[in-house]
């Protein structure tokens, strides 16, 4: 077994009897999948700290709507060092792990310190952007009880946005705003391409939807 | 008040208490507008009863995993007709409007008799496709409690087809089909413009997701 098959079976046994299309094992493989693109990129990176950081960083789970939801990481990061060490993962490197788990989230309000806590940052947003971010943006409105967009003002030209109640506003509030704050240069190009994505789908939406691109009702 | 706002208003008053964003008003607005495109560009339509047939196709919204959910567009036909005869609507078009209420939806399997019945099925279609079609696909997704797509094999190469577990399966089960399905030249055009979207769409998540183009696992 492999330590990524390890990691990933223990998480499974802690998310025993929770459901959630957005936080499944497949993220886990595709943030370590884009962690270990990321660190080659960037260089330096200690792949073991970032591979169990990786698989742990969502250990514990809330919901968005929870009030205990910036705690997550800081829950999720005392959680991996339990399970980690029971696992017989390098005591030394414990902390690097945790740092990096505690720090991935930004309603955590944690700087990133390492390289490891940087790439994994990165690794974790890029699943909010591209195809991967609106099949997760709008299964989460789904989950959620909000609707898919404004239907007169889909762009918020005359209104102010409102993400709870339209999955669409997402992009603008939080979405598009996290290719700024991409954290290695690597990351920040996958990101480009993946917000460039978005805005297409975007644009198709407008489109289908009777309006200009640039948010007006057609004729 | 148009003749629309008078419509939408009508159906909001049917569907109050009810929360769906993948059914809401926009929805209505969109089949009318997609209905007037194919109707342009078919010709011969009777623009009164599509309009009527248009707001009314869902007055009754039953959700996709309900028992009754193959009679729901017959009876939102009967429900038209009612409120349709209170709102004035010459009662020499109310079977017409009945019929393509009654046959836009597949799984009533009533055969569309008219051009209207056509060109209503063919407008509601395409809301099942495209960058639309998407938003909505994996909102419902999220409402019934499924996942995105198969971490493993998203292609299902070696698994059967299993929509309610994977959203992006739907794809293959339902979407792509319904372009070969469409009743109208001009509607089956939109249709291929947004199934291609859907392809895109596809095609960039398998590569987010570390896939190859034909779905097996890079590296």
């Amino acid at each position: 077994m492999s330590r990524a098959a390890i990691y990933a079976a223990a998480v499974a046994d802690l998310w025993a009897g929770q459901q959630d299309g957005a936080h499944d094992l497949g993220h886990l493989h595709r943030v370590w999948a884009n962690a270990q693109t990321i660190a080659a990129g960037e260089g330096g990176a200690d792949l073991e700290v970032l591979e169990a950081a990786a698989y742990f960083h969502d250990a514990v789970n809330l919901p968005k709507n929870s009030p205990d939801r910036a705690r997550a990481s800081t829950l999720s990061a005392d959680l991996a060092r339990q399970v980690l060490a029971g696992l017989g993962f390098p005591v030394a490197k414990l902390e690097a792990v945790s740092h990096a788990i505690a720090a991935h989230s930004f309603s955590a309000n944690i700087p990133a310190e390492t390289l490891e806590a940087r790439i994994l940052q990165d690794a974790d947003r890029l699943e909010a952007l591209g195809a991967i971010g609106l099949a997760r943006l709008y299964h989460i409105g789904g989950q959620m009880g909000g609707g898919l967009f404004h239907p007169d003002d889909p762009l918020a030209l005359n209104r102010p946005l409102d993400d709870k109640a339209h999955a669409l506003d997402h992009l603008e509030v939080k979405l598009f705003p996290l290719v700024a704050r991409m954290q290695t240069a690597t990351g920040r190009a996958m990101a480009e391409t993946r917000a460039e994505r978005l805005r297409r789908h975007r644009a198709d939406l407008l489109e289908e939807a009777g309006f200009t691109a640039d948010g007006r009702r057609k004729g």
